[in-house]
C-alpha cells in the first residue's frame, strides 16, 4: 500500500467541491492505488455545512480515504498538503466593481500562498479555481517565496474540455477522437480557443470544419460557455469544473496521455513572447509529475493577435493588485527543481 | 473497443442524479473499458434542467461516453436499456398520509415497470431508489411480466456504506477493514443493521464493541441516518446515494470483491423465513453478474425479531398498494433465467 498524500481543498462545501470530493476519495484523480487525506477548508460561517459533507464523506466507506479533517483556517488546512486546490473564492457581489472583486480576492490568495509557503509539503502542487483563478494564481505564488511559481496552476481544463466537447459534437466524434486543440491566456471570455494544431483521428480539425464558423460562432461560443451553463441550470458549472479538476490534477501527477496536449494556466516564462511572471494558458504536455510547455508551434497573425488581447486582459488585472503584490519575490530557476515528481 | 452499454436514468436532473451520472459517465460504474451512452428520463417541467445537465456532461469530453438522449417519457427514455436507475419519485408534500404517498408512486412504478416490460433489453438490470424504494421495486417488478423479479433490486447499499462507516470510525479503522455487515429489510428506520457476521481484519466487531453501545445507539443512528444528514446539510444525502449505487451496479455487473457481503434489496424467494415476492434487504454476493442471498447464516432471537418487524413495515406497504398490482403476474423461476450475464 502506498503511503497516503494530503489533499487540501478550500471551498470545501461549495458545489464544485461537493462534486469533487467524492470522485477524489474514490480514486479518480491519483488512481485506484493511491490513499488520501482529505484537509477541507472553508470559512467559519459554513463548518456546519462542512461537517454535513464530512458526513456524507464518511457514509461512502471509500476504501482509499484514509481520514478527513476540517479547518476553518488556511495555516491549519494546508499543513504538509502534497496538494492544494484552492476553490474558494469571493464572488462578485452586487454593485462590485472588477477592481473590489480582484483586490477582495487579492487578500485572501495572499493569505493562501503564504499559508501554503509555510505550512505545506516543499513539493506541494497548486491548482487555482477560484476566479479570477490566473490572476489568484499570480498572487498566491508570489506570496510563497519558498515555492517555485511552477508548483502553481490554474484552471483552463474546463475551457479545454468544453472546445473538445463541441468540436466533437460538431463533427459527430466521440470527445475522445479530438486531440491538440489548446486554450491561450486567461480563464475568461477573452480566452483564445485554438484549433490550428487540433485533430480529429489524425486529420486536422480546421480542415474539416468552415472557418467563419469557427471565428464567428465556435470561439465565442466556448468563451461564454460559462454563461450558457448559468442560464440552463440556473447555477454556474460545478460537475463540468469538478471532472476538468480531476483531469488537469491527474495529468499533473500520472502524465498526459497518448501524446495529447492539454491546457493549463501556468508561470509564464516568456514562450511564444508572452511576458514573464503572468499566469497564462498554454499548451502544456506532462510525464512523470514534469509539466512543460509545448513549443514550437508556428502561430498565424490571428492566433498572435487573439494572444496577445488575452495577454492585455491579464496585465490590466496584475496592474489592478501590483500594490499588493509583494516587492521582493525570491527568483528561483524553474529548471533548477526540476526534480523527482516535480 | 466494447460495445456500449445503454444506462437509463429516472430522476435524472435532480440531486443525486447530479452526483452520480458523472462518475458513471467516467466509467466508476462499468470500468474504464466499457463505453456507455446514457438515456436520461426527467418529467417535463424539469426538461430545460436537464438539458443544462446534458450540457455539462458534453462539457467533461469524458472518453466513455459515446451519446447522452433526454427524454420527458419512461417509454422511450427506457428504450434498449441494458441498466436502469430509477431514482425520480414523488416526495411527500404538505398535507400527504403515507397512503397517498404509497399510491402516488405505485402509479409512477406502474407505469415504469411496464415501460421496463415493453422497451428495455429483455436482460435489463433495475435499481429502484426512489423512495418507498423497496415497495416500488415491488410495484414494478408485477408490472413487468416478461422479466425475471430478480432483474430488479432497491438501494440498500447506502445504509450499508453507512455501517461500514460508522463502525469503522467507532473502532479508528478505514472503512475497507470492515467487512459483512448486514442491511435487513426495509430501506426505512425499520432496517436492520446486522453486525453479527461482522468482522475487522478477520475478528469479529461485536467482540470489539459493547452490546449496549451497538443496540442503543449504534442501530438507531444507523437507521436515522438519513435524517441526520438531512439536518446537517439542508438536503437529503445525494454525493453518498450516489457512491452507493455506484457500488450496488459496479458489485452487481462486476461481482462482489474480496469475499465480502453487500446488501442489497432483493426478491424474497423465501430465505430466512422472510415472506416470498417481497422486496427485502438480504446479505449478497455476486460473481459474473449472478447476485445470490447469502445462504445458511445462523439467527439469533435478537435478529430475528428484528428482521420480523422490518418484514412487517413492508408487508403493510404492500397490502397499501395491493389493489394496484396486476392479479395475473407470470410466475418465472428465477433459477431458469440465470444465464450468461444475469
Amino acid at each position: 500500500m502506498k503511503k497516503p498524500v494530503c489533499i487540501a481543498v478550500t471551498g470545501a462545501s461549495g458545489g464544485i467541491s461537493s462534486s469533487l470530493l467524492f470522485r477524489l476519495a474514490a480514486g479518480e484523480m491519483l488512481g485506484l492505488d493511491q490513499p488520501i487525506i482529505l484537509q477541507l477548508v472553508e470559512v467559519p460561517q459554513a463548518m456546519a455545512s462542512l461537517s454535513g459533507l464530512a458526513l456524507e464523506l464518511e457514509d461512502c466507506a471509500l476504501p482509499l480515504l484514509q481520514d478527513i479533517r476540517t479547518f476553518d483556517n488556511p495555516e491549519q488546512g494546508f499543513a504538509a498538503a502534497d496538494y492544494a486546490i484552492l476553490i474558494g473564492a469571493r464572488p462578485r457581489g452586487a454593485g462590485m466593481e472588477r477592481n473590489d472583486l480582484l483586490t477582495a480576492n487579492a487578500q485572501i490568495f495572499e493569505r493562501q500562498g503564504k499559508a501554503l509557503n509555510d505550512y505545506a509539503n516543499p513539493d506541494v502542487r497548486v491548482l487555482v479555481v477560484g476566479n479570477p483563478a490566473n490572476t489568484n494564481a499570480l498572487i498566491a505564488s508570489r506570496n510563497a517565496p519558498n515555492l517555485n511559481p511552477k508548483q502553481f496552476s490554474a484552471l483552463t481544463r474546463l475551457d479545454h474540455n468544453r472546445a473538445k466537447g463541441l468540436v466533437a459534437k460538431h463533427l459527430g466524434v466521440n470527445a475522445e477522437a479530438v486531440e491538440n486543440v489548446i486554450i491561450w491566456g486567461n480563464h475568461s471570455s477573452t480566452q483564445y480557443p485554438d484549433l490550428n494544431q487540433a485533430q480529429v483521428k489524425g486529420e486536422s480539425v480546421l480542415k474539416q470544419i468552415d472557418e467563419t464558423y469557427y471565428h464567428d460562432e465556435l470561439i465565442p461560443r466556448i468563451q461564454q460557455r460559462g454563461s450558457e451553463i448559468i442560464k440552463a441550470r440556473g447555477h454556474s458549472s460545478a460537475a463540468s469544473a469538478a471532472q476538468a479538476i480531476i483531469d488537469h490534477m491527474h495529468d499533473w501527477a500520472l502524465g498526459t496521455q497518448n501524446d495529447d496536449i492539454v491546457s493549463m494556466a501556468t508561470y509564464s516564462d516568456g514562450s511564444y513572447g508572452i511576458e514573464k511572471g503572468l499566469f497564462y494558458s498554454f499548451p502544456m504536455r506532462c510525464q512523470n509529475g514534469i509539466c512543460e510547455i509545448e513549443q514550437g508551434l508556428s502561430l498565424s497573425d490571428f492566433s498572435k493577435e487573439r494572444m496577445r488581447l488575452t495577454q492585455n486582459e491579464l496585465l490590466e488585472e496584475k496592474a489592478s493588485v501590483n500594490h499588493l503584490l509583494p516587492r521582493f519575490k525570491q527568483v528561483v530557476d524553474p529548471l533548477s527543481v526540476r526534480g523527482e515528481g516535480f
